[in-house]
């Protein structure tokens, strides 16, 4: 980068906030994956909204790569900067404000924290529920452009759904305030739900209006062992036919063993079962567990659940939620290939039998480690690296994997991206799940608002 | 239109199912509005995904404009074919089938009755929760293209939270196939977003995959009385805190004195009120009945409630639901001036003060009847005509009260089309709801759909 550029981006922030030493370019060019390397030009550090413009008008005239970058906690090369990029960083942007106990709703800057959001709300006795692991370092901005799922969806969906307006820098600079607070707006088209999940391609998000929750009562939760995939279907459409459940996520038999192993855990009952369902739900009264009990009697008596246990205290669920939140950290010491996909939650059992038989038919030694929102039918594919295979073919066979599995992922009409996005690691594989006109129409959306194709090109497609 | 295009569109659905009679013109080429009289070239009546996008084709080829129909209960003139359009009838793709009661999703042919889709929910014990008035002639496929809200919006969200995906036929007779029924799809634009709410303009929606929900329980409605709009919000506040309500819908007192007078119904108390708050709660156990009783006496403490009645049956919920529901029926014999508009919902007193001091001193024999959807920022006005005044020159000075009205909504950065769309009736008002620049990307995004522009032009924008 040129150093009248520098000046010029220093101009606009200040020179102090132009960075471009190894270790800032390292730090900000990078997310969770590790695949790209990462070698921005340099990072600014605006701090408002017209200093966001500013740096993008300049960009847009000489035509410099913009990446936006909130917590960098992404699953999917979203927010690296590999390519000497301007990385523009939305950390000093952090501030909350307006908020509304009638609306229930709070301005966000973008580069609000997630848990800092949760602490606001839990503060005023609101609740900001969507939640996930990377909720100490994500920022709001990010969460909105990849539209953050994580594991009270089935209850509260995803970001998408509290995004109550927002603000954007499109690539020419100029900025558009999309929905303002309102809950019901039919005045066109609806231009926020574009930029939700559009990986920073449209424009760079500077601010949003986020809506909260009336906090839950106390969690219950259930760990029930089920003989096969199938019957997790059948205690899904038992309980969600008679109670609103916050989650219902499963785990493999392997997946449990691997926790309780490693993590110092308890088996939760003794009974073996092929998979596990971890339900909770909100206990208002005691009717919520005594249904809750007449449920797991009857799904006994059908021989969908082969044994189970019900929280008897909020300690008591929390440390139950470990079983499940574990597996990931857990499973890490065998670096393993991941995947985030989705199919129609009915789909799943026959989705994962396809899976396993094509990789294990394959690869035998390979152990696959499964767990997910499967009430959302979003299943986390892990496969361990054999201990005695060398890392460099471990990744070439699972490049064979994901390919099999994408193919699997297209006849089933799934997704090739559940929650993570599409950024750089996936974009290959976009016609898996999305038609040739479909990303067509996404180009043409794109050039309406970064006709310079300046906002972080090269993520999700060409 | 000439012959050897309608013999065209008779070899694609049937010579018996292209209408060209003046009843038929009468009929689908009006909606609910009555200022535009129809004035359609022909109709047509397809019964397949390929027949309508032949259909399409060929108007793409003829350079006809099409005007996609569905139960024309529109209240925008979005469904109105005025300027000799072909309009296309989706009231033969009404199958309802691939009922999954895992996904608790249904496939809905476009022109499924609202009703239809609630019955069938009900026979299988669901629940499709987006209600209104005209949900025995409405079709899904204009619920979806208009978004529709109605009475459990606070609760259950527009028509958009209930559609798993949808299939749109293009301006260029393409099929997309979007979303296809998943919950967690995290793989580029959400182009379903898009079409929600598009009124037609970027293609003919052909078919849908809806969600269903759990069924509600008995509900237990509560009519309050309060003595100014500030105090309806603390309810609001009071109650959202500690309760999810159904609904939360308010009324002026001049609109429940017509309803008593006209409707043959009571006085929920004796105690007058300036407004009526009406909420709806699930009574699940005991302990809700309970909550909802605190709360009420907290209200009262506070001064925000004057008076109120809770229901002791269903049977008499229904009735109170009557106070608000009978409103629009009573006052109809006043040929009222209506708008549909919304701002966030903690501005709506100040709004509400603004409009009337802004009618009454333009006009003191006006009588203003406010009702609405209050927990969600979205108020109807209407506006009585005053017998001795003759119509014309009340809608002339009622063209003068929409300006003023939305200058008053722009100002407050609310919506000039809440629930209702913008059609023909709030075309000439989108600027302001919209800025330029969205005007101006949804154009292009519209191009990008519709390259003809051949899909109902001149609706929502020129």
């Amino acid at each position: 980068m040129s150093p009248e550029i520098l000046s010029a981006l220093g101009a606009i922030v200040g020179e102090e906030r132009v960075l471009t030493d190894a270790e800032s370019a390292a730090r900000y060019g990078a997310d969770w994956t590790r695949v790209h390397s990462p070698a921005p030009a340099a990072v600014v550090l605006p701090g408002s909204v017209e200093e966001v413009q500013e740096l993008v008008r300049l960009a847009a005239r000489q035509g410099l790569a913009v990446v936006p970058s909130g917590g960098r906690t992404g699953l999917s090369g979203g927010a690296v900067a590999c390519r000497g990029e301007l990385v523009l960083a939305l950390d000093r942007m952090n501030a909350i404000d307006d908020f509304n106990p009638v609306e229930r709703t709070v301005r966000c800057g973008a580069g609000v924290v997630t848990e800092q959001l949760q602490q606001f709300a839990e503060e005023r006795e609101l609740f900001y529920p969507v939640d996930f692991a990377s909720a100490g370092s994500s920022q709001i901005g990010g969460n909105i452009s990849t539209n953050a799922g994580g594991i009270k969806v089935i209850r509260h969906g995803m970001t998408r759904d509290w995004v109550a307006g927002l603000k954007l820098v499109t690539g020419t600079g100029e900025l558009l305030d999309l929905n303002r607070g309102l809950v019901k707006n039919n005045a066109g088209y609806d231009l926020r739900q574009l930029v939700i999940g559009a990986e920073g391609t449209l424009g760079v998000v500077v601010e949003a209006t986020m809506r909260l929750a009336r906090p839950p009562k106390d969690p219950a939760v259930l760990v029930l062992g089920v003989p096969d995939m199938a019957s997790i279907m059948d205690v899904l459409a038992a309980y969600q036919g008679r109670m609103d459940l916050q989650a219902f996520e499963f785990f493999s038999e392997l997946a449990l063993q691997k926790v309780v192993e490693h993590q110092g855990l308890q088996r939760p009952f003794d009974t073996p079962a092929a998979y596990y369902a971890l339900l909770e739900f909100e206990q208002v009264s005691d009717a919520d567990m005594e249904q809750a009990m007449a449920l797991f009697e009857h799904c006994v008596e059908q021989g969908w659940v082969l044994d189970g246990v019900i929280s008897q205290s909020v300690a008591q669920a929390l440390s139950l939620w470990r079983l499940r939140e574990d597996i990931s950290e857990t499973i890490s010491r065998w670096t393993p290939y991941k995947n985030d996909i989705s199919t129609t939650v009915s789909k799943v059992p026959a989705f994962l039998a396809e899976v396993e038989s094509v990789v294990n038919g394959a690869y035998p030694d390979f152990e696959i480690v499964w767990f997910g929102h499967i009430g959302d039918g979003n299943v986390h594919l892990n496969v361990l690296k054999p201990d005695a295979l060398p890392m460099a073919e471990f990744q070439q066979r699972c490049g064979e994997v994901s390919r099999w599995v994408f193919e699997i992922v297209q006849r089933y009409g799934g997704s090739v991206s559940a929650e993570h996005g599409v950024g750089l690691l996936k974009k290959d594989y976009l016609l898996y799940s999305r038609s040739a006109l479909e990303v067509d129409l996404m180009r043409q959306i794109k050039r309406a608002f970064d006709p310079e194709g300046i906002m972080n090109p090269g993520k999700i497609f060409d």
